[in-house]
């Protein structure tokens, strides 16, 4: 089912958004990747705090002090101090593909020593189908050289729209902070040359370190919620905004890719750190994941927006029960699409996915 | 997550069952990782041809005439002049695990060039737990060097019993008759390092060339129906198991993993003759996947006998009025369940995984 036609660049349908840049390597290792688009760096902490930008590069920057210009009081709905604040720049951003990476991210190697282009995968990836309603047991049957196998229903073949495409890491593996305790030298060294939709009706992980969408088809819902500076947890944005954005794909016949490309994660953020950050949010997960696994969107959602509102009625009502800061969170999500609809009046039009009533539960 | 523990070789508690053996290189070139298992051939045609299995294996082989002496009437729900009697195989073993593979499968190596010790990555996957309920994106979390990523609940990360391990092919891949008509020449090159869960709830094209699975766990289930001689269709036989065993799996709270190991497919199967026998699968499976996503097998049912008769009935009544087959394969599914429960007097047993009703639909 591979298609042959070289990948485009997407050059000017594609923001590249970065939560900071701590790391002055890193933009000159990706530069002969990275250099052609248009960067979005959303700066987490103190806005006197100077970025600085290699040469070459087309960029805007925001802090904390253009966040709070440009969205007045709804400005409460980003996160400070945290890499949440990065969903930001998804908002501001006027393109239709985002590719997020964090600058701790460098470019990894194929097992033939090749570095990769990260993006360039990400972009088969999301310009590709997705397969979510049936398994394909040789993965991505759009890819080069794969197809559907024996078995696989002609009438699914098509596959749906591609609204996400989530790479891995290569070196630190993106381990929770009891984990990185208990497995402190453990490394990723494994390439798994492989590129899957997951199915309908299964949550999964996302990390935002390397991560691809369509803004039209779904960006509305990639909310990274309330983290940091005030707050009381922390490295659970991506993955809110994973569970958010599964349940929203599954209902709207949208799909979620996972697997290639790998970057190389190059450094291990600290585990005591991290599990301040953390503790509450693996108690909260216990509730947080039935709850998501129980969502039951109604038809009359259409659009990402109403999907969205309607999700955050059920977190206020069902997991405000588990703590006080579901319902902080609840409006949160509502100030969020309030704020999204402001700055892009023109992307409440409904999803006409085909498949949009076939799909849903 | 994973053991360091060297691999079983379980040599007293699997039997490898092979549907017929044209090829003699076949056991030759597999005798460094099968000869120390008992082997159990089925002959799928004429019972008066002979084969010659080498010397050094110890084997039993099962003729059109054995089945019939063994079954009585009840030889009706065998396969004749089809691959598929290998289930028969499945019903006569004693033993706890089994390995089934097709006589054109070679010994595949790894891109080391290393040759791959099949039954050994079975071994590994069937005695390592599934994880059906979330999906962790490192992949099997259960393998050296891997583990359960951020975001995974902690709830989850017991995993479940695995029932089923689907290995995969290099070289010649396992396309339908269309598939291969319009690409005869595609290979798959692609070693995809990875074992994966398929997901609860998520059907997959199930391929009985390199497959192993828990016969106390799933054995009553793996019926490779009608086919061949005297029936419509041809090549649908693991498919059809496929599709029982999976919704049996997510009832019961066990799971399925997909992947490697890699074995070699030398040889494909002439496509003309393929579309004969698989044309109206291809339109009954149209009919068939809705069937299999929609069932809901009852909380009553805690045995995979009394799922599989409880399946047998939605068959006759829902799949029986897309065609008269469909009634025939109902019946066949019960005289198979009756002849399994004869030569297996002791497996009744209900599954007690403590996720049978918290796993349940």
């Amino acid at each position: 089912m591979a298609s042959f036609a070289p990948t485009p660049l997407l050059k000017d349908e594609l923001d590249i958004v970065i939560p900071t840049i701590r790391n002055l390597d890193f933009l000159e290792m990706w530069r002969p990747f990275l250099q052609p688009y248009h960067l979005i760096i959303v700066q987490d902490g103190d806005p006197t705090k100077v970025i600085k930008v290699p040469e070459g590069y087309d960029y805007e920057l925001y802090n904390r002090n253009d966040i709070n210009r440009i969205l007045g009081p709804k400005a409460s709905c980003i996160s400070f101090k945290d890499s949440a604040c990065r969903c930001f720049g998804y908002m501001v951003s006027k393109k239709k593909y985002i590719f997020t990476i964090d600058d701790d991210c460098f470019v990894a190697k194929d097992p033939s020593g090749k570095y990769i282009n990260a993006l360039e995968q990400h972009i088969k990836n999301i310009l590709s189908p997705s397969t979510p309603l049936f398994f394909n047991t040789l993965y991505d049957p759009f890819r080069d050289g794969a197809d559907f196998v024996r078995g696989y229903p002609f009438s699914l073949r098509e596959g749906v729209p591609t609204a996400v495409s989530h790479g891995l890491w290569l070196n630190i593996p993106d381990y929770d902070a009891p984990t990185q305790l208990v497995k402190p030298l453990e490394r990723n060294t494994r390439y798994v040359d492989a590129v899957l939709t997951i199915p309908k009706g299964t949550l999964f992980p996302m990390c935002g370190m390397n991560l691809t969408f369509d803004r039209d088809l779904i960006g509305p819902a990639m909310y990274f919620g309330l983290m940091g500076d005030g707050q009381p947890i922390g490295r659970y944005d991506d993955m809110w905004a994973g569970w958010c954005i599964k349940v929203i794909c599954d209902h709207l016949g949208l799909g979620v890719k996972t697997g290639l490309p790998y970057i190389w994660h190059s450094k291990a953020s600290n585990p005591f750190v991290n599990l301040r950050k953390e503790y509450k949010g693996i108690f909260w997960q216990e509730d947080i994941i039935p709850f998501f696994q129980a969502i039951n969107l109604p038809k009359e959602c259409t659009t990402v927006q109403q999907c969205y509102i309607e999700l955050s009625k059920h977190v206020r009502e069902k997991l405000g029960k588990v703590d006080d800061y579901f319902v902080k969170l609840a409006d949160a999500m509502l100030t969020w699409i309030q704020a999204w609809d402001e700055l892009n009046p023109s992307s409440k039009v409904a999803i006409s996915s085909k498949l949009t009533n076939g799909a849903s539960k």
